[in-house]
C-alpha cells in the first residue's frame, strides 16, 4: 500500500529524506519556504503546495524536517494570522504529523497535546547519521509516540534509516536524542584529550588509536572521529553548529529538570568557543581542535 | 622452547596472570612480599624465592605486576641496604624485565635507562581488561620498549592477553595505558549522564540505551557499563580505588608535559568523591552513583 504523503522543511537533511520516499514509490506533497528548495522533489514526481496546510489537506502522514523548535511550533501550529497557514488547519482527523526535527522535549508534548485535541497523532522522532545517513538510508530514528501511530509510519521509516526504536510516549523521541548527544559530546572529548596525551608523550597516536580500539576504550567515535582527529580532516559529518543547537537543547531541558550535567555543560563550553572562532561549518570531531588550542605550543602562540 | 620465567607480584592479576604461564608449560620462578600469596603458586609447580634479586637470577624473563610506581622502582632498582636483593642486581645481562603494572610513564623511562645501563632490556606492558580479564587469558596489553623484546616476549603475552599492541619505545606501553583511562572515564560519564537525562525526563532508560548502542554513541562502555548502572551491580569488574590511582597518574603525567586536559580533570573529581564516599571498592562504572547524588531528589536528600 502506498500512503499519501507530506514533507515539509527540504533542506540538506529533508531533501535526501524525502527523495528516498519517492523512491520506495510513495506519492509526495511538499513545501518548503523558499520555493526552490522543492524543485529537486517536483522534479522526482512530488507536488508543491503553498502551505503547510496544504500539504496536510493532501496526506494521511505528514513529516516536518525543520531548524529548530519555533520552526516546528510555527509550521505545525502556527499563530495570529498564520494560524490557516499550518498543518493544524489542514490535517484530518485519524492523520498523523511526524516530526523528524531535533526540538526540545517539552515543546514536542505540548505540540503532541494540541494536535490529538484535533484527532491527529503526533511522532516526534528525531535522526542520528547526518547528511550521508538521510542519503544513504542509515539514519538512526529514535520515535516517541503513540504505538498505533508508530507501527503505521514504520514502513516509511524504514525508507529513510536502519535502526528504528520505539521509545516511549510523546517526547521520548527527543529525549532520547538528547542522551545521544550527551553521549556523543563526551566521547569525543575523552578520544580528543586521549591523542592530545599521546602525542605531547611523543608516542605515535595511530597505534594507540588502534590499540584502544581492541579493548575496553572501544566505540564507533573512537574508530571514526579519532581517524578524523588524526588525520585532522574535518570535512562534515554532523556539523559544529548543529551540535551547540542540540547542546542547547540538552541544556534547556536539563534546566527545566533542574539535572546537573558537569560533563555535557565542559563539553557545551567547547563547543561554543569553536563556533565563537567560525568553527561551525567543520565536523563535531573538530572539538579536538579547541583542545589542542587549548594546549598550543611554541609557535602556535598567539 | 619453554623460557625460564620470573614473576614477581601476586596479587589479585599478577595471581592468575602467573598461573596463565604455568598452564603453557613454562617453568615460573615467583616471588611476593606475603609468603602466603605464593602458596598457589607453588602449589601449580612453580619455585618460591627470597627475594626479586633471586628470581631474576633464574630467569630469563623477569614480569613484576605491583600495585604502583614506587612499588616497581623499590623491587627492579631498590635502594640503600636493600639494593642487592632488587631485580637489577640478579638479572643477567641479556635477560628482559617486563614490567606490568600500570606506573608512570617518566619513571618507566628512568628504570629502563637504569637496567639498559646494565644489559638488561626492559619492556614496560600495562593491561586492561581487570581480574576477569588476567583469569581468562583474554587482557589487553599495551607494550612499549625494543622491538627485539617484545617479539622474544609475545608468546608469553599471548598466554595471558588477546589484543597484544607495541606501542612504540620505552614508556610507549604506560603512556598507551593512560590514554586507555582518559578515554574509559569520559565515556562512562557520559553514559552516565545521558541515562540520569533518560529517568528524569521519565523515559525507558533501558530503551535509551538499546537505541544508542544502534548509532553512533555506540561503545563498549555503553553495553557494558551502561548495563551495570541500569542494574545498579558495581560488582567490580575494575575497583574505582584503583582508577582513581590511574587518574592520578593521568594527571601526573599531564602536570609534567604542561598539558590542560580538562575533561579527565573533571572525571578525577568525581571519582574522588566517591572514593571519600566510601565507593573506592566498587566497579568504575559506579561512576554513575556520584552523578545521581549530585542529583538527588526528595527523600534522598541528605
Amino acid at each position: 500500500m502506498t500512503a499519501r504523503i507530506g514533507f515539509i522543511g527540504l533542506g540538506i537533511m529533508g531533501r535526501p529524506m524525502a527523495l528516498n520516499l519517492i523512491k520506495r514509490g510513495h506519492r509526495l506533497a511538499v513545501f518548503a519556504r523558499r520555493a526552490e528548495a522543492m524543485v529537486p522533489l517536483t522534479d522526482a514526481g512530488a507536488i508543491a503546495c503553498d502551505s503547510p496546510a496544504a500539504v496536510a489537506r493532501e496526506a494521511d502522514i505528514t513529516f516536518t524536517m525543520l531548524s529548530d523548535t519555533p520552526d516546528v511550533e510555527a509550521v505545525i501550529l502556527g499563530s495570529g494570522a498564520k494560524a490557516e497557514r499550518a498543518v493544524i488547519a489542514g490535517a484530518a482527523p485519524g492523520s498523523i504529523v511526524v516530526d523528524m526535527s531535533t526540538i526540545s522535549p517539552a515543546a514536542t508534548r505540548a505540540i503532541a497535546e494540541r494536535l490529538g485535541a484535533a484527532g491527529v497523532s503526533m511522532l516526534d522522532a528525531p535522526v542520528s547519521g547526518g547528511d550521508v545517513g538521510a542519503r544513504d538510508g542509515t539514519l538512526s530514528i529514535m520515535v516517541g509516540g503513540p504505538q498505533a501511530a508508530f507501527l503505521r509510519v514504520k514502513p516509511l521509516f524504514e525508507a529513510m534509516g536502519r535502526n528504528i526504536g520505539h521509545i516511549g510516549a510523546a517526547g521520548a523521541g527527543q529525549v532520547c536524542k538528547a542522551c545521544n548527544q550527551i553521549v556523543v559530546g563526551q566521547t569525543i572529548a575523552g578520544v580528543g584529550e586521549a591523542l592530545l596525551m599521546a602525542q605531547a608523550a611523543g608516542v605515535d597516536a595511530a597505534k594507540v588509536r588502534e590499540a584502544l580500539l581492541g579493548g575496553f576504550a572501544a566505540s564507533r567515535i573512537l574508530e571514526l572521529h579519532g581517524q578524523r582527529m588524526l588525520d585532522g580532516d574535518y570535512t562534515p559529518g554532523f556539523k559544529l553548529a548543529l551540535y551547540q543547537k542540540d547542546l542547547r537543547l540538552v541544556q534547556e531541558a536539563a534546566h527545566a529538570l533542574g539535572l546537573a550535567l558537569p560533563g555535557t555543560a565542559l563539553v557545551a563550553q567547547l563547543v561554543n568557543a569553536l563556533v565563537g572562532h567560525g568553527d561551525g561549518e567543520l565536523d563535531a570531531a573538530a572539538l579536538h581542535l579547541v583542545q589542542r588550542r587549548l594546549n598550543a605550543r611554541g609557535d602556535e602562540r598567539a
